[in-house]
């Protein structure tokens, strides 16, 4: 496969990815909403990757990724570093097939994010803060398991994988979107979005949303080559990440920019949602919505898909 | 009519009510949850009445007794003492009809609360705690703004047009449901959805379930008779009251019992739908699936309806 045809899979790449994956996953409902639409003066549909299995989109990428793999290479087992939706989508994803996960995440996770990747029979080890750690360990985790590494966001049948989201909501929408905002991380699901929409929809113009505290993928944009930047801890923490290699090169290529928004209008979004929406969203899935309130002028008299990209959050639950 | 037609209005009641108070509401969805059924060895179907317009079952009650008044008796508009469900259901129904709408609402009550009503153009007033000054300020209210008054639960009208909630369920689920259970406070949806299970479901029985905090159903239950408790501040703030006295005839003519929850099991309940299901219930509507997983033995192996009567909390919410 030459160099173009990695950085931009075929149409038919696409709908392969979303027919083997669809059985395993669930079809995510499209909601409206009258009083966000009222707010904005736009149209505003909302995918609800919150209900996807997991709590997240992330099984899409996990699954296509697994789903093209050669048994032989996965019968030691799925291994991955995240402490979130992540490590639960592998961790999942390796019960579906009966095969053994390995999670390395901080020594800090929650105890619930914990109970959750125990629930699906995850082994888990644990690095620290320091420089470096995260990847000794698992590096250490690899060699000891000779279990199959999925990363998060930075691989094309990952990226491919999370492009059924956007896929799903235009196929389910009509007349087209003008427009789909994306909260942006490492940028999987942004990039999967961006592909979706030039295949499928190539009207459709597609955003990233990013908190001011994480802004690599803005600052990327803006100077045409991807760029580290350190992130403070932003409420939407499955965003706490700088953009991938591959995400990076198809967002410069096939996005209209990224929006930044303030903690402030992202916690405000996440209320508004449980509050008018009855629906449970985590705080990097309020990022998209935030970004759209924020910006009325470029969306008003428009019809914006938004991606609701999870639900799952830190509640006190006291069996967990 | 006759007391006893009074007391149980017949198939085809139930169904004009549906069909005239339809147009204006919600067909609300029915959800399942594995998890749920694991947890319980049941099959469990969530009638979601959190996505109902206002945010709660309560608007089919107003909507009901608004359609069957002559609009001579209704033209200086709606009135009903209330801080919570009720309140918005009667302010949103007013709104509709281009009628004023008068809260009487207790002084304590919160700013969300208070806001919800005036973004629907309520008018508001309030009353203290002490005794009988409640009745005192709706009396002065009424006689001032001549408005037609709204009983939150103690009218036939209002029952009946609660019956929509598990009409809609019973209609939806086949093979028919076991067993509907219902959280339990003025008894307004119970009595509702024990004429719906009697006209439409025979064979599905109906329990009630209720904060140990707030037992007056229980207490009456089990008296065979109406009997007033004292109730402490459960979490649970919309059951915080007496069943009245025709909600309390049906339910002793037409439910199986009452199931009593402790308020841990009603915030874990919450807390689980919130992790597991990503939809936002209030304490209320988690109630009922409270009673559900104290009580395996009564449920294992059946398929069993739970209402989820709304979802309206007070979040923290900037600008309300």
């Amino acid at each position: 496969m030459n160099r173009s045809a990695e950085l931009f899979p075929t149409r038919s790449a696409l709908q392969e990815a979303h027919d083997r994956t669809k059985p395993w996953i669930q079809k995510t409902p499209v909601v409206t909403c009258a009083y966000f639409d009222e707010q904005t003066g736009a149209n505003l549909y909302f995918k609800c990757e919150n209900f996807q299995k997991t709590g997240s989109f992330k099984i899409r990428g996990v699954l296509n990724t697994v789903l093209g793999l050669d048994p032989a290479q996965t019968r030691h087992g799925l291994a991955t570093f995240s402490s979130g939706n992540h490590a639960r989508a592998v961790a999942y994803v390796a019960s579906l097939h009966h095969l053994p996960s390995f999670i390395a995440m901080p020594a800090t996770a929650t105890k619930i994010k914990i109970a959750a990747l125990k629930e699906y029979g995850a082994h888990l080890c644990y690095f620290n803060g320091k420089k470096g750690h995260r990847e000794d360990v698992m590096a250490r985790l690899l060699r000891k398991t000779d279990a199959s590494f999925i990363h998060p966001y930075n691989a094309m049948d990952t990226i491919i994988g999370q492009s059924g989201v956007a896929k799903e909501l235009i196929e389910e929408i009509f007349p087209p979107l003008d427009s789909i905002v994306v909260p942006v991380g490492g940028g999987g699901l942004l990039a999967g979005t961006a592909l979706a929409a030039a295949h499928f929809s190539p009207k459709t113009v597609v955003f990233g949303a990013e908190p001011e505290l994480a802004d690599g993928a803005f600052v990327s944009f803006l100077a045409g080559r991807r760029i580290e930047t350190d992130f403070a801890a932003t409420i939407a923490d499955g965003l706490r990440t700088n953009i991938g290699e591959r995400n990076c090169a198809i967002m410069l290529k096939l996005t209209a920019g990224i929006l930044q928004v303030a903690e402030d209008e992202i916690y405000q979004a996440l209320l508004q949602v449980w509050h008018r929406m009855k629906i449970v969203v985590e705080p990097s899935a309020a990022v998209a919505l935030a970004a759209v309130l924020r910006n009325p002028r470029l969306f008003q008299g428009k019809r914006i898909g938004i991606l609701f990209s999870g639900g799952n959050l830190d509640l006190p639950l006291g069996n967990a």
